[in-house]
């Protein structure tokens, strides 16, 4: 697709955010952007009937957000995609690698707009490639937690578009690593579970009662109420609880506490998202080690 | 430290075995290597009485072994220590952005050889930044997740040596993708749990029995004492299990199989290390993704 195709392309002002546009304004200054699962010209269109000519779709974690967590492969695809579809990423760096040529599509739910659903970006990904565009799908963290991954690669598969799943660093294991301990230890923390926060009437807490450490994403909203589930089921009032929000970003802050009192030493920050929270006696290295990891 | 009091430094034969010098030579044709705990010369020693210039240690993790899960800042690293100390790497694709002047330390155990003993590899970290060299301590994978981080990160506290934990692209996150499967799905896997199958008996399985999905580092040995154990603690004998050898690397091998049928579907495989094994109803996306992931 020649690039004069693409700025005349039609925006879609309803999927861009002006935060989003201040901050893709950073990286270049004139860009086509929009939202439009459909073909974006006729002849793209024609294409989609010869399977020869269809692109692919990388499925690509991003990691935590700083360029320096992401892999050399996410940056090589970046560097040379026809389409990025992106969603809420840590940070912008990753854009920052990406030609001027390229199609930037921002699906992220940021600064409370009505979100697209995610049927229509399984119909973005579908329509891009059937066009003959190779496309990477960039999503934070890693592919493999908590990615909304099946829907999108149903869609794929049901369209036989190729695609590969390419992972990422997870704030998961990150998190912790950026507070000053692992997630594993030969006692404290033979094995780690991670959940999610966002729902939750949909965990089974009881099936957790005996593990050792749990890793929570998405649970700064509803943080009270998992704890209070979590002493209910038998997790000592005592276990060590830290907080790690905006996890490897410059603004990153990190609390300290424990099961009983992490709701208090929390409750006046503003938003608690994004976060990752540790739950296990693992955290409670990070009391003896956190002075020297911010040396 | 000059290049010249490097190659001068004494190799310690017993520390290298033949299978590492080779893939070595590949790097570079001639190259000083010793593992040595005690200051390389004496005015180097002297430097490790001035805090000012002590050496940084960076605890990173490699990935899965192709350069193309290395972090940015992993390379980034690599390329500007003065001293590498690395275990057993999915690939040595990592050491070849080691500049030709750094010293390469190998701290691993394969080919059957003596393993070092992990007192002496804390020994060499301080040893080398006391003496004002720059070290990275590279781990496969992340070193969140069993890369005996806490005695290392004791050793370099207790000499107030400076360091940083620097995340990376674990296996047991990425080998499911590469077998064409995430980790969790909104209804089959909601949590995932990581744990190590090198010593079954340090594990309370009844603790994992009514866990959706359970990732298993370092099982292929007792593989067939662990899904005997789960089905033990009423884990159903069809539950999906997916065996993922040498993840990421060109020998990949995927075996999809059952609770009750993966030993016997094993069974003629020389060696099944390393291996991810994935044990829940997630897996069973696999058996409808992959055969387009091979595309």
């Amino acid at each position: 697709m020649l690039r004069g195709q693409m700025l005349a392309q039609q925006s879609c002002g309803q999927c861009f955010g002006t935060s989003t546009r201040t901050v893709l304004a950073a990286f270049r200054s004139a860009r086509s952007r929009g939202f439009r699962a459909g073909p974006s010209n006729t002849s793209a269109s024609v294409a989609a009937l010869d399977p020869a000519k269809l692109g692919k779709c990388w499925l690509v974690g991003a990691g935590p957000g700083p360029a320096d967590y992401l892999t050399m492969k996410a940056v090589r695809l970046l560097q040379t995609a026809d389409v990025v579809v992106y969603d809420d990423l840590g940070s912008q760096d990753a854009l920052g690698f990406v030609s001027p040529a390229t199609e930037l599509v921002y699906v992220g739910k940021r600064g409370g707009r009505e979100s697209i659903k995610q049927p229509q970006i399984d119909e973005l990904l579908v329509a891009r490639c059937a066009e003959g565009r190779n496309v990477v799908r960039l999503k934070g963290g890693c592919p493999s937690v908590f990615s909304r991954l099946a829907s999108e690669v149903a869609a794929l598969r049901a369209a036989d578009i190729p695609y590969e799943l390419v992972p990422g660093v997870s704030s998961a294991l990150a998190a912790p690593l950026f507070a000053g301990f692992p997630l594993t230890h030969v006692t404290l923390s033979p094995s780690f579970t991670v959940l999610s926060g966002h729902d939750p009437d949909s965990i089974d807490w009881g099936a957790l009662a005996r593990l050792p450490t749990l890793v929570l994403l998405m649970g700064g909203r509803r943080l009270g109420d998992i704890v209070a589930r979590l002493q209910d089921t038998g997790w000592p009032t005592d276990t060590p609880v830290v907080v790690i929000r905006a996890a490897g970003l410059s603004q990153q802050q990190v609390w300290h506490s424990r099961l009983d009192r992490v709701e208090t030493d929390t409750a006046n920050v503003e938003s608690l998202s994004p976060c990752v929270v540790v739950i296990g006696r693992v955290a409670e290295f990070t009391d003896g080690l956190r002075m020297l990891s911010a040396k």
